[in-house]
């Protein structure tokens, strides 16, 4: 895949999504890779609100997390996105997110998502579609 | 595995969890399965409130999610907990979100899971060995 | 106000809505008072998501809440709910949480609202209305 | 007031914390507001992840929130926090939201907290009462 499909978004743990264990809750890890996928794709050209305002959902179909060490409050993070594409309709975003004090893996994640109009027909945007050619 | 093991919990979707697509956010699917895994523990014993102050963490360590059929606000739903122990220190639960009013499948997961000590080791609680055993 | 405009849901608290204090987070309040608000325009036949859907959109200017006892996880509570207009197109919420076990006060709120369509006017549902004028 | 207590933190609308009005749901803002006093508290030495670890809970007893302008799916924008002595165990965090690409006001909120030890004592940090006997 080639390197401009790569991308990186700094963030900080919110004490509010620290759960009783004092840890990230693990649905909140979730909301941290959608953050940096939609950051990644208005860089790309593809602005989710637009696209949702315009009757075009990108939607989540598949998800896999592997979670390697919890963050705490604080806690400084990278979350990384890499997009490749499975099928005409499918794609996959691998992800990482990364402690910064010590560059140590918390979590690794594959999200597979892919693109319905109002009536639930695959529709994929022209922007990724030139995207996935140009990445060849 | 046993029926005991299998349990089930209804929800309804409140406004506030849904996106501005219209439908249920995907981090808060993981919210749904993991309240229903706490109350499935809860009947067998075991109390994550509990264990936590007692200083035993129950963790995610793999979450697989597969997404079938977004809930929309109000939707009235139902999620299932199977248990399955895969190794001494690691437990998947089974789980399943089903749409009430068309008892179609919203989402499939696997969740794996272990219990940790405030050290970092494994620590598995008694309640859990037990019905394991029990479950043969 | 008439007895009609009383309203009150069972709830149970979530652990995920828990902070690293091992109580409900403060946000997290507000979403219960949020899904009390809207079972209760339900029942006097406001459905948020289909006014949403229409374009008139049910929104909050002003809350006042007093936390007075924090509930953990597990914790059973109600929320009530009664309405009161305050100008043609101002609605006050007064609202209670209340822990079952005990039956104490945990936080007490007036939540201000309003109904503007998609141009930013106001725009009272006319079951509000009624309802109102027959509240008297 | 002292200019030294007056703290701002900038930051983006999540896609995710938008509701289906396509809008900021009501409940968030708070999260905003907490994120930004704890960062406040964190430069003045507060750290809230360490009160909470050592058994100093730093609690909210009432909010009052007026809702003016509601933000969207990437805005950005800047929280400010101004912090007042109430009395002796009472502090008032006078926030405010404000929409950084017309510097429009989103939310005006007075957020009342104390600190209280793990018996429901109050404890006021040492840290703020320096601060504020050198506020004056």
């Amino acid at each position: 895949m080639s390197e401009q499909a790569e991308f990186q978004l700094e963030m900080t743990v919110r004490d509010y999504e620290c759960d009783m264990q004092g840890i990230v809750n693990n649905g909140v890890y979730q909301n941290y890779l959608e953050h940096a996928r939609h950051e990644f794709l208005k860089e790309i050209g593809i602005d989710f609100v637009d696209y949702t305002q315009r009757g075009i959902n990108l939607v989540v179909i598949r998800a896999e997390l592997d979670y390697k060490l919890p963050l705490s409050g604080g806690d400084r993070f990278k979350v990384t996105v890499k997009l490749e594409q499975e099928s005409r309709a499918r794609f996959a975003f691998h992800q990482q997110i990364i402690r910064l004090s010590d560059d140590r893996l918390s979590l690794k994640a594959k999200i597979v998502g892919t693109a319905m109009n109002d009536r639930g027909r695959p529709s994929i945007p022209a922007e990724l579609d030139k995207i996935m050619s140009e990445m060849g």
